[in-house]
């Protein structure tokens, strides 16, 4: 058995407090901004300049979607629970799977994995006859990414996020095969849907060389920052007692139905 | 009941995104980051670059410590439901209770509870006749902020972070008061104790005008950014399951002991 | 450092399995209820028949209390992160605080502080003494288990559970001065109000001789077999997105105010 | 958009409280006990006394294992926040993934897969030929119930399940497949592996019609009483801190290593 469990996170002696092999206090406080230290702590390098804006910006677009299922479920778990801001946060986090949040982690991996063979460097002719391939591989399912029930004519996310990436130098591999596939897709699927901002941020988030076994953690550290705005809001302006009440009042009690299984 | 529900936080048309009333494409993604952003969230007003700066002085220095229980439990619980990162992290954050994350809270609350009275400006005298009042006041209870089981000469952040406050024109009456404790208290404690960076956290952050029922969330935050890289270094350095044996192999099973009660 | 971990709770070798020191298999499976097993696990005490009885009848009591706050946020998880089953649950308990499931463990803390100093035993005419005493002790602040803002004739669980314990022979000091307050209150108060479902089951749960730290426990494991059932609905019935959409499509955006803070 | 949310579960108007349309204090409270109740919730349909006899055996073979990850994560967070069962509860509960509690699931779910175009009834030697066609099928991949890392000449609640089963009447297609398997695997396996108690739960489950997706919950159903026994020894026997601390002590500081990401 390990007699010693390693790690280049946090440590700390009676004088110092090191984080990163960094002195924390002297080299990281003060000089080191939350979204960069995010960056370096996943990664155990610290970011350039350009990594970092794309990076936050990023953080920015998955932040706060409204009155999403994961904003109401901390309002009313805080409601519920008053005494535990972090019972209210977490249980806001668990609502980020594979359906309102897991979008980022899949397009990432997706793009990632149709990556693993290529070889680089492509033309805009090389990218879109490898997005072509991929489409027709994944004919029949759904393509990460590809599509919006809002934004239907173009999620304003995803030509900013390409602007931004292209400013720093970062288009990497994962955004212009993604940007190859909006550019294809018609001729694929015969219909012209938006590339979304969620598919954008994984491909942007891959590009950076971020762990793609977490790239949806970095959706919920956006989302922590916009549940904390959710609970300020609920504090001086609440709402989740209509909301609870909405729905306990509109009840309608109706008999059981016996559940006949699986197998009929 | 209410027919509508108001919020400034996220919204969108067909065409667009805001956030707090700004375009999240246009003015906010590529703009503002990450720190900044949360701080906006939180408080519906866009901060100072020297606001700025001392938040994200403070998530840096609540970030990571380490094999603390969160950062444990957050490895544990990937051993144990590895498809599951937003379990792992939610799990990680509901130990930001009131022992091991709390102290930001409390030390920011007990210092605002003490200048709900206050007639400002103080000078420096009259800071310190103040924190004898709340001294003498809370003789016999823990002053949150005062005490640290390893830093005991002195924890390298609470300098650091009262720096960065006066290079920025930030010391407010929260950190003015939690100063002149550091200063006073071995007259009436009859020892000398390290102010912690814990408890300088919670006062930099009450001087920012954050709201106090909230400061444990910020605390959650910055330890959101940390558990991400324990799990990043878990998939490349894992240790939980060295952790889970060492727990499990030497256990001694021992008889039950029927409960008594509390009342024998 | 400790070398071992003592438990006397699950332990095994190649051939055998214990559980509180009986043999899992052979003691345990086919002889022990769920409700007895669960009271045996948190006290290492094996109950009675009786005191099964009278803490299974808490358990349905308090197991589902149809669209409350914990099954709106278990069914709007489960809509958000149907791949984990764990986290709607949890997200699910993680309401279970102060407010919609604390009155249980409240009140059995509440009963048992005021009755520490207390000779035993009373008559019918000692515990209204008592009660009255209690009850102007606690004067201006609100008395848990009194009170309840649908059942406003009486809680048709109070009186059953009384009945429940009085066939038991299992009515103790606790339920003895909740029943009192129920017939002295009026005096004190000027009014009438029900003694509610979830006090008497904190009472209940007091006088078996469980832990009251653990109080609230109960409720939860009670509410784990309601929130199971919840999800079972939603799976043949849902209403989540419909519930999500009713908040969302509703929502109005208003004007970011910021925050003054709380000095102002 | 719906109107009405219908449901089958808790209802109450301000004479009466119900609970799948029976009255709950006249006619659960007092009668139903917690196994039955639980499946009654998850079903819609009140269970036999001998289903819930083999229900209620499945829930004490998973209740708790001893020092799990999840029981650890429950210690750990409580040691960290003791101000929130309800968190510490469900961090607990969140390590019921895909690896240490999934296992149940899991085997109720393949073998009800292989069970979809089976002619039923079947004689053993039936049961035999269909159980070699599922393991030349899944040849290569983990069989899922089979193996058992410290029980490795048979798990003792295995043979005992089957047995009480038998009692009751209640072996069906799942746990006949199952026992099969057990017969047959060292045909096609070149070894002889036991059939594991997670494994027989799950086809038990199964077989008592249950839902298949959430096979998990009722794993997670009787490690939650398991945990409140964790919680209620750890309240009199800490062991928590110590666990901490032989982590947080033998942690070694080694420099950080920058991720190079997956792609090289």
């Amino acid at each position: 058995m390990a007699e010693y469990y390693p790690t280049a996170l946090g440590a700390s002696s009676r004088e110092e407090i090191t984080l990163l092999g960094a002195d924390l206090a002297k080299d990281v406080m003060g000089h080191v901004g939350f979204g960069e230290l995010a960056f370096w702590l996943a990664t155990q390098r610290r970011p350039s300049k350009g990594e970092t804006r794309v990076f936050e910006a990023v953080l920015a677009a998955l932040a706060d979607h409204g009155f999403t299922p994961t904003a109401i479920v901390t309002r009313l778990t805080y409601l519920s629970a008053p005494d535990s801001v972090q019972g209210a946060l977490a249980a806001g986090l668990l609502g980020g799977g594979s359906r309102f949040l897991g979008v980022t982690e899949d397009c990432g991996r997706f793009l990632h994995e149709h990556l693993r063979q290529t070889q680089l460097p492509l033309d805009e002719s090389g990218w879109d006859a490898l997005a072509l391939e991929v489409l027709e591989a994944a004919k029949g399912s759904r393509i990460p990414g590809l599509g919006h029930h809002v934004h239907k004519d173009g999620d304003p996310r995803t030509a900013r996020l390409f602007e931004i990436a292209r400013e720093e130098d970062l288009v990497g591999p994962h955004l212009s095969l993604f940007a190859a596939i909006g550019r294809v897709h018609p001729q694929v699927l015969g219909k012209t849907l938006p590339l979304n901002g969620a598919g954008v941020c994984g491909a942007a988030l891959a590009d950076l060389g971020l762990p793609l076994e977490l790239l949806r953690g970095f959706a919920l550290l956006a989302r922590t920052a916009g549940l904390i705005g959710q609970l300020a809001e609920e504090l001086r302006n609440p709402v989740a007692n209509e909301i609870f009440l909405s729905v306990d009042l509109n009840n309608a009690s109706v008999p059981p139905e016996p559940y006949g299984g699986p197998h009929g």
